[in-house]
């Protein structure tokens, strides 16, 4: 339908994110490389080559969705038997290797397969990730030629870096990496999403690691905490993918302090959620919910993730509408509302609602606000206990429905 | 943003519904009315009224949203204190009267106390309803004067009847309107939603009746289950309204049979459950999503709503994409999807997954098949048990984020 849009918010311009000043081949002992293998129809880099020098602590963890992609069902397989120690993660764009029955797991065995042949180590140490189209089995020799292109060009510098996370873009607007120098070690990360690829499920991947000693039980303790406040904190469509991965490795080049290492990787995986949710397909900015004062942790969280998942909230955000009524109905459905006489609401730290009344406020420069920013904050205070939660969510805009209607397949 | 939105789906002529032959006021012993107060900016009409002869059985089926709006609190008590011995339906559109604290209430009161004054019965046998914007009080000077220009202009004719659901709408599309002649009785019904108001809180109110002899009792133990059936199976954007109301009366002019009376009060409320989902915001069609083979209906319904709530999903129905692809991986994300080498999947007759493997199909004679119909079906079978679910969901196309981001207040 052509449909005639109106002028909606102001023009943006697009999001420039600024080039993290420390790598993933930064960490030391690790090498990597991305090249084109012909799986993406555009041509663009579609195969990711991680390769470390020595087996290697590795954590991970891996979407919720029952119907998990032959490719993570192979990584739960390879790190157990491995016991986290890994030589090489590779990944392919433009194919999800998702709801592809047998063959899906056939040719994710593959993928392993052929990067340990070229290793001369055990499969089981070698991890795989795809991300893109559902449904469509893996050109599997392209994937095989484009391994072998892929080791042809690893490489320690930052060059090897970027080209492996090129490589593992779909329809991102930008590149979204990360990376500090900590406390006597470093940490650096990189990730792809929530973009589509013509134009199927949207997926995350992220990985992140650090060049301090931490052991594969270290790994896998912070992995589920970090991961819990970062990417599973942001909301672009209420969709988990059948491919979302997080992977998080230790180098072991520095000694540093273990503690700090891991508070370092919280902040890089932290950054690429907010990256992750800036870029939620036509998102305009980043909208964290945070919900103070609920009966407990739990009760604010599932308040958070409704008013973050609802599609009439998230059209008011792209909108620039400061119509807090959606805020505090969206609220309303969670069956820990309590009573709304103690509710407020704030936006951008305005007032918009104070125990249970409406506040007189300047919509028109309330409006002006949320158009300035990328960093939108609405506060929800239930005064009923000390719970709290926050969520980073993504605006809903005609972008959105472009990129996943239009496209069809 | 100005955004250059491609073709998508096929122009659609936008739907008409046929006038229903059986009307609320040819169920006998009712008044309806409906006339422009001024609440509405647009001049439209926004208050009606509909009056019985006598007191009649009333039942109703309300919001389970947390911040219920005033009305439906005051109808809550009345239905309460008068045993369901209801003498008038006063509703107001262009405002809500939810989020509005105090005032708020005294205003839904005064609504009843002043449609008891003119009739000169207990305020406790009116009800009252209100859709509209949130968060704004009530102008109850124009809403009084509304209920007097009502009463002057009540009538037993299609015409009054038509009146009174001309007054309800708010941003719907067309009217919404069933009745049928059952055996020895008439059932009728109207509803609204799911407009948006200027463009607030999405609400649906739907008043059915019957003209047979059925007890508040029995009126109550139909709506539960009709509502559940119907309006409790549509879904357009997840988020419950303060102000969804459903009454159900009983006129008692007829004997009829009293189960062949609510049957055809289900059938009723069907109708105007899919009449509310194929005029959701930018809708072009209605989808039913029925799941088979469940563990058992309460797994089946989860399934249901989580395939219909995904926007990935809306937006390939709007694209009319069989990207099943995305009804598949929404389903693994309940904790109800079992084995994926169980599951096939059909959209409209047409088998696209069998028993977890991807099947062979036509997808441009796919496509076209769903851009033809009003109708849309998708069969998710689990092949898992006998549980069963139905849930009718929206497409998600540009004119959802039109209408609910563009209006800035």
């Amino acid at each position: 339908m052509k449909t005639n849009v109106p002028e909606a918010s102001a023009e943006r311009p697009s999001y420039t994110p600024t080039p993290a000043p420390v790598t993933l081949t930064s960490l030391g002992r690790v090498k990597a490389s991305g090249v084109a293998a012909g799986i993406k129809p555009s041509g663009r880099p579609d195969v990711a080559l991680l390769v470390f020098d020595a087996p290697t602590p590795c954590a991970a963890v891996f979407t919720k969705n029952a119907f998990a992609a032959a490719p993570v069902v192979v990584c739960r397989e390879h790190l157990e038997a491995s016991g986290g120690m890994v030589r090489a993660l590779v990944i392919n764009a433009g194919n999800a290797n998702a709801c592809t029955g047998e063959q899906g797991m056939r040719d994710a065995r593959a993928m392993c397969d052929h990067v340990a042949g070229k290793l001369g180590c055990d499969p089981k140490s070698v991890l795989v990730a795809s991300t893109g189209v559902i449904g469509v089995p893996l050109p599997i020799d392209r994937v095989r030629a484009g391994i072998d292109a892929a080791f042809d060009t690893l490489s320690a510098d930052d060059a090897g870096a970027r080209r492996f996370l090129d490589a593992i873009q779909t329809t991102d607007a930008f590149p979204k990496e990360a990376g500090v120098d900590a406390a006597g070690s470093r940490a650096a990360g990189v990730a792809k999403g929530a973009g589509m690829i013509e134009p199927d499920m949207a997926t995350m991947i992220a990985i992140a690691g650090t060049s301090a000693t931490l052991s594969v039980a270290e790994l896998r303790a912070a992995a589920k905490s970090i991961a819990d406040r970062s990417f599973n904190a942001i909301h672009v469509d209420s969709h988990a993918s059948t491919n979302d991965s997080f992977y998080l490795f230790a180098t072991g080049r520095d000694e540093g302090h273990p503690a700090a290492a891991v508070e370092a990787l919280g902040g890089i995986a932290e950054k690429l959620a907010w990256l992750i949710a800036r870029d939620g397909e036509g998102a305009t900015k980043v909208t964290t919910i945070d919900v103070l004062g609920a009966p407990d942790d739990e009760a604010a969280g599932d308040i958070a993730r409704r008013v973050a998942h609802s599609a009439l909230v998230r059209t008011a955000l792209y909108g620039n509408d400061p119509n807090w009524g959606r805020f505090v109905s969206a609220l309303g459905n969670s069956p820990y509302a309590g009573d709304v006489s103690r509710l407020s609401c704030t936006l951008q730290g305005i007032a918009v609602f104070e125990h249970g009344e409406p506040a007189k406020f300047d919509r028109a420069a309330a409006s002006a606000a949320m158009a300035r920013t990328d960093d939108l904050r609405i506060v929800l205070d239930l005064h009923a206990g000390s719970g709290r939660a926050r969520v980073l969510t993504s605006d809903l805009g005609y972008r959105y429905v472009e990129v996943n209607a239009e496209y069809t397949t």
